[in-house]
C-alpha cells in the first residue's frame, strides 16, 4: 500500500478561509491579523476578552522514551484534536513551530503527517509569520550591543572571559559552532572565541515561550544575563539597554500564528524551544487563548515524558498557572522493541527486517520504559493514556501486548490509525482522553520554588529519571553556589541530557536503575526563567549531511515548490 | 515651528485598508496576499494579467551628491507620488526596503519623513513581510552547503582559499567583519578566514532585485559564484544544488509589498541592495507591475545621480527592458553651500550655523555639481527636473540661484515643501515631471553589452564621474582578465566607489576634474548580473555608535513602538 507524500496531502486538503477556522473558536476578526490567505496571527487582546469564557480541558501528548526516528507525537498530537471534533467536541491543537536548519538538513517538512498534518505545509516549515526570524533579529541585536559595549569603553567592566552570550541563525552550519570575532584591526572590533547556535536554542525563544504577555515578555528580556562583570556579578541585556528594542522586534512573534489540519481543526503554531537545552514546549500565551476558546486543548511537549512532560508540568505549568486535566503518552511497537534491546535503530538508515517481524515478546521486554513513564506522568497527579500509533508494519498481537502492559498499569489505552484514516483513526484514543480529563485535576508540581537547586535536580532524577543520585563537577557545583548567590536559586530546572533514554546514557534503553545521573556543567536562563545542568555533550548546532535535503528541494516549472517531504 | 516626529505623523495617518489601495491601481483581491491589516504582497502573476494595460510613465527620482545627511530623495518621491495623485494622474510609488541594522544603529526608522512617509512605518522598518530574513536564510543556506561540501570531501576540489562567498545579517555588528569559522575540531568543520557582511549586500538581494520573474531568479541564484575550484575555473550555486532550496526560500520574498503614504497614495516597497557595491535600486518586478496599474511610477535610486542613476539606467532597466521618462534630480540649498567647499558637515552633528544664514553665493559656488549631475542624466536621453527640496531654514535667494543654475543648464525646476505640506506641496514639482515625462523619449544605454569591461568602466568613469582616466592594480587587471575568459564579461559595470563625490574622493567636492579612478580590485555579482570594480574602502557591514538608536527603542505601556524616530 502506498499513500501519496505528505506535501502531496497537504496540497490536496480542502482548507478553508483562516477566518472560518478562526470563527469556529469564536475568535472574531478583529482579533485576527492576516499573513497570506491561510495563515493568521491572534491578537493578545484575546487573552483579555475571552478571560469570562469557561476553560478548556487541558490535554498533553508525551511519549515514550523515543528512538532516533520519533515516534508521531505531533502526528498523535494533530489526529487527537481532530477525532474530538468528530465527537463533537470543539478543539483546538497547540504545537511548536519547526526549525529551517532541520527543514533543509535532515528531514524536510516537519507538520505531522499522512492524514493528521498542519497545513498548508509549505507555510508551516518555510519562515511562517517570521517569528524565528524576529528570534534570530532580537538575539543577534543583544550579541551586536554586547561587543559594542566592549569597544566603545566597557563601562559595566564585563569580563570577556566570562561572557555567555552566543549569536544564533536557523541553519544547520557546523562551521559557525566555534569561531574567533573580531579579527581584522581595531576598528573590527577585538577577536574573542565564541559561536553560533540554531535560532531554536536561543534564549529568546524560550522566552518567547514561556511569556504569559508582550510585557511579561519585556521584563524577561531584561533580565537575560549575557555574561558577568569582572567583580563577578551577573550583566544583563537591562544593562546594555537593549530589551526595549529585542521587545520591538518580537512585538508581532509574540502573537501565536493560527492554522488549521488536514481536517480544518484549528491549529495554534507558535515558538520553536530547543528541546535540549530549552523546555522544548509550545508557548504559554497560545495555550492561554487556545484555553479559552475551546472545549479541549491538544499540546504537545517534545522528547520522552522524562523531558517535554516533565518540563511542561514544572517549567511551563508552574510559569503559566495552567493545570492539565489528562496526558496522552504515545508509544509505538517499534519503541518498545527497540527498549528490548534486541533491535537496534539509526535515523536515516532503513529499519532491521527483523524487527517487523511478529514479536510481542520483545515489545514486552521493553515495556518497563512505558511503565516508568506512566508513573512520570502520575507523578504529577494526572490521568495517563497509552496512545498506540498504530504502522501498517505492526501486529495485532503487539498492539495487544502494550494495552496489557498499560492497563496493567492503571492507564487508559487505545489504538490510533490517525496517520493513514485521520481524525476517524483516532476516535478511540479520543474517547479515552475525553473520559481521562473528566477524572477532577489533581495537578501537582514536583518541587516548590523554595527548594535549593540540588534538591530540585536530585527530585527530578530520581523520581522521574529513576536514578539512584546526582553527581557534580566542581564547576557545576560552583555554578550552583554562584546561582543561588545571585538570586537564581528560585527558578525551577530544566535538565539538558539525552532523549534517547531514561538516564543520561543514550545507550541505556529500557528504565535503567543503579545509575547516577552525572552533572558536568550548569547554566542559566535567567531571562526565560530556569537553570539548565548539562548532563553530557548537548549540540546546540546541528551540521548537515552528506546530501542535506535542501539539495532535493527546488520549484518546478509551475513555480509550486517539490522535495519538501 | 515644531512638526510632530515621524512617529507621531506615521500613527496619525488615516490609513485605508490595504484591498483600497490595491483596488486605486485595479488590482483585484485575487492577486494580493494580506500580511496584517495595512500590507499585502501582490502575486507575480499580475505581471502577465496586467500585460495588456497601457505602460505608465516611468519617472526616477535621484540627486546631486549628497552630504553625509542625505538630502530627502525619499521623501521627494513619496512628495511628488502624492502630488501626482492631486493633479489627477494615477500615481504609483517604488521604493527599496530599509535594513533594520541602520535602523537599530545611527538612524531610526527610514520611510520618507514629515508629511511625505510610507506608512505604517513601524511595519516598514520592523521586518515587513519577511523578504529580508528570506535573503539572509537563502544566503546563509548556501554558506552552509559550501562549507558542508568542504567537510563531505570537496567533490568539486574548491580552493578554500579562493571562497568568495561569505554569510550576512541584517545587523550593525562590526565583530563579524572579520572571522574564522570551523574551529572546534575535525567534527566542526575546518578553520577559515571569513565574515558577515549586512544582509543588503547580500548578491542574493542584488538577484532578487533584479529578477524578472521566479524563474528568472532561480536561473540567477543558480550561476551566483561562490568561489574558484584549484583549477581555476568558478564554482556556482548550482554546482553546490543549492539553488532550488534558496528560491523556495525566496518564494514569496520575490512578490512585492503594497503599502501607501500618509495621503494612500500606493507604494511598492521591495528589495533592499545596497548601494555600495550593488545597484541600490528597488526591484525591477515592482517597476513591471507598477508600470502596467498606473499612469506615473515614480521610483527612487540611491545615492547622487552618478551612482544610483547610472545603475538604474544601465543596469536595472538594461536587465528589465523598461524605459524611463523622466528623471527628477533633488537638490537641496544645503548640499550645494557644501560643494562650494565652505562648510563641512558630519553626520551626528548639528548642522554649523554659518550654513544657515542666507548665502546664495555659496550655492552658485556649489552649482557645478548640480550642473553634472544634469549633464549625466541627459547623457542617457532623459528629461532633467530638478527638485529644490525646501527647508525652513532655506532663504528665497538661494532657491533662485539653484532655479537659476538649472535653467541655465535646461532642466525644469520646481521648489517643492512635501515635507512640510506634503502632496500638496510638491504640486509645481508635480507639473514639471508631467511636462518632461510627456516628451518623447529618448533613453539610451551608455555602452553596449558586447564592449569589454575595461571600456565599460572607462566610459562611466569619464563621461559620468568626469576622470581623465582609469588606473588599476595589477590584481583588479588580472580579474578582469579572468572575468572575461569566464564569460562574464557581456555585464554592465557597477562601479563601488564613495557616493560622496563625483570623484573616488570623498573630500573632492562639487565636479572634479583632473583626477584617475583607481580600481584596487574587481569582483563579480555573477547571479545578479554585473562586474563590480572597487575603488576605495567598501565596508560592507557597518558598526554601531557609542549610543546605538536600539538603546532609546521600547514599548510604552500601552505595548505601542516608542522612539523609532
Amino acid at each position: 500500500m502506498t499513500i501519496p507524500s505528505d506535501l502531496d496531502i497537504s496540497r490536496a486538503a480542502a482548507l478553508r478561509p483562516i477566518d472560518e477556522i478562526a470563527a469556529q473558536l469564536d475568535i472574531g476578526p478583529h482579533l485576527l491579523e492576516p499573513y497570506g490567505r491561510q495563515v493568521a496571527k491572534v491578537s493578545l487582546d484575546a487573552i483579555e476578552e475571552l478571560a469570562d469564557r469557561p476553560a478548556a480541558k487541558y490535554v498533553l501528548v508525551s511519549a515514550v522514551t523515543p528512538t532516533p526516528l520519533g515516534e508521531g507525537k505531533t502526528t498523535t498530537t494533530v489526529g487527537l484534536g481532530q477525532a474530538l471534533r468528530l465527537l463533537g467536541h470543539r478543539s483546538a491543537v497547540a504545537i511548536r513551530q519547526p526549525s529551517m536548519g532541520p527543514t533543509f538538513g535532515i528531514k524536510g517538512g516537519a507538520a505531522g503527517g499522512g492524514y493528521s498534518q498542519v497545513v498548508p505545509m509549505e507555510a508551516l516549515n518555510l519562515h511562517l509569520t517570521g517569528d524565528m526570524h524576529a528570534v534570530t533579529a532580537a538575539h543577534n541585536l543583544l550579541s551586536a550591543m554586547l561587543d559594542n559595549h566592549l569597544h566603545k569603553g566597557n563601562e559595566l567592566d564585563i569580563d570577556p572571559q566570562r561572557i555567555t552570550w552566543r549569536r544564533v541563525l536557523d541553519v544547520n552550519d557546523r562551521d559557525l559552532r566555534s569561531i574567533v570575532t573580531g579579527l581584522g584591526g581595531p576598528a573590527d572590533g577585538a577577536p574573542r572565541q565564541t559561536g553560533f547556535d540554531i535560532t531554536a536554542a536561543s534564549e529568546v525563544m524560550a522566552v518567547l515561550a514561556l511569556s504569559n504577555s508582550l510585557h511579561d515578555m519585556r521584563r524577561r528580556l531584561g533580565r537575560i544575563v549575557v555574561g558577568y562583570a569582572r567583580d563577578g556579578s551577573p550583566v544583563s541585556a537591562e544593562q546594555l539597554r537593549a530589551a526595549g528594542a529585542m521587545t520591538v522586534l518580537l512585538r508581532e512573534a509574540i502573537k501565536p500564528n493560527l492554522m488549521q489540519t488536514t481536517e480544518n481543526t484549528p491549529v495554534f503554531v507558535h515558538a520553536g524551544p530547543f528541546g535540549n537545552i530549552a523546555h522544548g514546549n509550545s508557548s504559554v500565551v497560545a495555550d492561554r487563548i487556545a484555553g479559552r476558546c475551546s472545549d479541549y486543548v491538544v499540546t504537545e511537549a517534545g522528547f520522552g515524558a522524562d523531558m517535554g512532560a516533565e518540563r511542561f508540568f514544572n517549567i511551563k505549568c508552574r510559569t503559566s498557572g495552567l493545570r492539565p486535566d489528562a496526558a496522552v503518552l504515545v508509544a509505538t511497537v517499534r519503541a518498545l522493541k527497540a527498549h528490548s534491546g534486541n533491535h537496534r535503530i539509526v535515523a536515516g538508515r532503513p529499519l532491521p527486517p527483523e524487527l517487523l517481524a511478529e514479536n510481542p515478546d520483545d515489545v514486552l521486554a521493553g515495556a518497563d520504559n512505558l511503565r516508568k513513564q506512566i508513573e512520570n506522568i502520575r507523578l504529577h497527579g494526572v490521568s495517563p493514556v497509552v496512545a498506540v500509533n498504530a504502522f501498517p508494519t505492526d501486529h495485532p498481537s503487539e498492539h495487544a501486548a502494550i494495552r496489557e502492559v498499560a492497563e496493567a498499569a492503571g492507564a487508559r489505552v487505545a489504538v490510533s490509525s490517525h496517520f493513514l484514516d485521520g481524525g476517524k483513526g483516532a476516535k478511540e484514543l479520543a474517547e479515552a482522553v475525553v473520559e481521562a480529563a473528566s477524572e477532577p485535576s489533581r495537578f501537582q508540581l514536583l518541587y516548590p520554588d523554595s527548594a535549593d537547586l540540588r534538591t530540585k535536580i536530585d527530585t527530578v532524577a530520581r523520581q522521574v529519571y529513576g536514578a539512584d543520585g546526582v553527581s557534580y563537577t566542581p564547576a557545576a557545583a560552583r555554578s550552583l553556589r554562584d546561582y543561588e548567590a545571585n538570586g537564581f536559586g528560585t527558578l525551577p530546572v530544566c535538565i539538558a541530557k539525552t532523549h534517547l533514554s531514561l538516564s543520561s546514557d543514550p545507550g541505556l534503553l529500557g528504565a535503567p536503575t543503579g545509575w547516577t545521573l552525572p552533572v558536568r556543567e550548569v547554566r542559566a536562563s535567567v531571562g526565560a526563567g530556569f537553570v539548565y545542568p548539562i548532563c553530557g555533550d548537548m549540540r546546540t548546532m546541528p551540521g548537515l549531511g552528506s546530501h542535506p535535503a535542501a539539495e532535493r528541494i527546488d520549484i518546478d516549472e509551475h513555480g509550486q515548490v517539490v522535495g519538501l517531504s
